[in-house]
């Protein structure tokens, strides 16, 4: 480690720390952290590469935001509580100093809204693209996190938010010009459902965060689960712009259903608990809709707007 | 995520989550784990990047020695017993099936032997360097672990194995032919002290890993702990190799007094307790040397072997 980096880890690392009482302001080899026993810990990590995962142009507070949300957003995918996070960072030999200070200064904002804290870290230097991994630690009571594996037939298929944005908006994001800064936004900024994961916890049989795109999310689930289910195109929320661009170009329909980054919540209940799950979504403020059931057998059905069914075979959604 | 990925995980990291039953097989958004309520959990981290921390050549087997080394060296340092780890790698597009094969081969190798297991993590293809971030989590006692702050007035300063062989090492591993295999080893795979570290949890007062070179890091000690120290250059203990090294030029001392990566453990304990630390030398059959003391003031004072004092003053050795 070169005297900047120790310099960087002091100035800007550092007071991110100050909270998290196991970092010991981040001089140490390492940190420590417990909790409640009633409780246990999910840990969640993701790495993210200039020009592979961000554009090495965003602003850095959209560069923070993003690899905070997409931990946050796999932390309420399992129904945890954010609690801390370690960060690795790899800067170019070119940074500015303002440019880190401006993207610990977002951390800081993110820090405080989310109440979770910088516990560790290492920063380095490399010859590659800026890169961050990011680990995040949250926690939930003991045994009770939410699984993929668990959905059961006859469970309701819910969505947090509006659906395809960040796809949309990533598309958007490479035009000189975008008549949707709003699905710019989406893309660049995601907005980890941290309420709504927690509170399912009594409520949903299974649950995971959209990052891969709605039908090969559901995928997963129904691998994992063994089971089958159809969905309702109709019901599927869209945003005013994503329902405009769709109206210009009904092919955009399938960078809806196939794109990544939207970062909401897909999540399977039993029908008794619809009430519960629309007083999740009243007091978190967040959109949660039904948008299809799960069936037997191991075929995804989707009902288009005029009553055909596509019928989607286990092979083309499955990944692993 | 690119189908190549998914392949990946499946076929070489799920396999070492195996053990880890809160890892789900890698197939959810995140892994869970929680240990007994008098314990506390040790997280330490670190980034691995080809051509700054490793050569891109080297074999993959030492660089999974290397990367899981360096943080093992970490939880050792707080007397942490290590659990599972989380692993971001991030390969270019170029990388043979073969070469992951073998890296994730030594990991499995060194699991088995250290008793800890992978927990998660995070597959990507990257433009730049091969790049691998390593999240370990130990467990201490409560309250327990080692810390650096802690060094008191009069201890006694102790390192295990010997000093200065890795940097010796990395200047031969850069030579066409070396004559020193035995320190390219050292360079190339750390050995951590994890069984020393956590047995010194009743003895030591204060501790860390070398590697940022013995006096970068016994300043660490020092300033942290606001005292001074003196230590005794003949008593530093060293490899056959770098007194042969030493003896055909002895401005190499520097190399060996401010070298990084030894990956040893510094630490101060009282000197009631000399005959329990030779019984934790013995039963792990790493060699532990007494090389100094620590003293009131801000000075470091070596003693050269033929008596001449050479003061280093706090600001030469403090980066923090």
């Amino acid at each position: 480690m070169t005297y900047g980096e120790f310099d960087q880890i002091k100035n800007f690392m550092a007071p991110l720390a100050a909270k998290a009482k196991g970092a010991f302001d981040l001089k140490n080899d390492g940190a420590v952290f417990s909790c409640a026993p009633e409780l246990e810990w999910v840990i969640s990590t993701d790495t993210l590469i200039a020009d592979v995962h961000f554009f090495a142009d965003d602003r850095p507070e959209d560069i923070a935001t993003k690899i905070l949300g997409v931990n946050l957003s796999d932390l309420a995918a399992m129904g945890a509580t954010p609690r801390y996070y370690t960060l690795n960072a790899s800067y170019p030999k070119n940074i500015a100093p303002e440019w880190i200070a401006r993207f610990a200064g977002q951390l800081d904002n993110l820090q405080k809204h989310y109440q979770f804290f910088l516990l560790g870290g290492d920063t380095t230097a490399t010859p590659g693209p800026l890169c961050f991994s990011l680990t995040a630690l949250g926690t939930v009571p003991k045994g009770r996190s939410l699984q993929r594996d668990t959905a059961q037939i006859g469970d309701l298929i819910f969505v947090t938010g509006t659906i395809g944005d960040a796809a949309l908006g990533l598309i958007e994001r490479r035009k000189t010009a975008s008549l949707h800064p709003q699905l710019i936004d989406r893309y660049l900024r995601p907005q980890p459902r941290t309420t709504v994961g927690p509170a399912l916890l009594n409520y949903a049989t299974a649950c995971l965060d959209i990052s891969d795109g709605l039908l090969g999310d559901l995928g997963h689930i129904l691998t994992h689960s063994q089971c089958g289910a159809i969905i309702e195109q109709n019901k599927i929320p869209l945003s005013r712009e994503a329902k405009h661009i769709l109206q210009e170009d009904h092919k955009t329909y399938d960078i809806i259903l196939n794109g990544g980054d939207d970062y909401e919540l897909l999540f399977t209940a039993p029908a008794q608990y619809i009430s519960h799950i629309d007083e999740i979504s009243l007091q978190s403020g967040v959109q949660i809709t039904q948008i299809g059931q799960i069936k037997q057998g191991k075929t995804l059905t989707c009902l288009s707007p005029n009553g055909q069914e596509m019928q989607i075979t286990q092979k083309s959604y499955t990944h692993f």
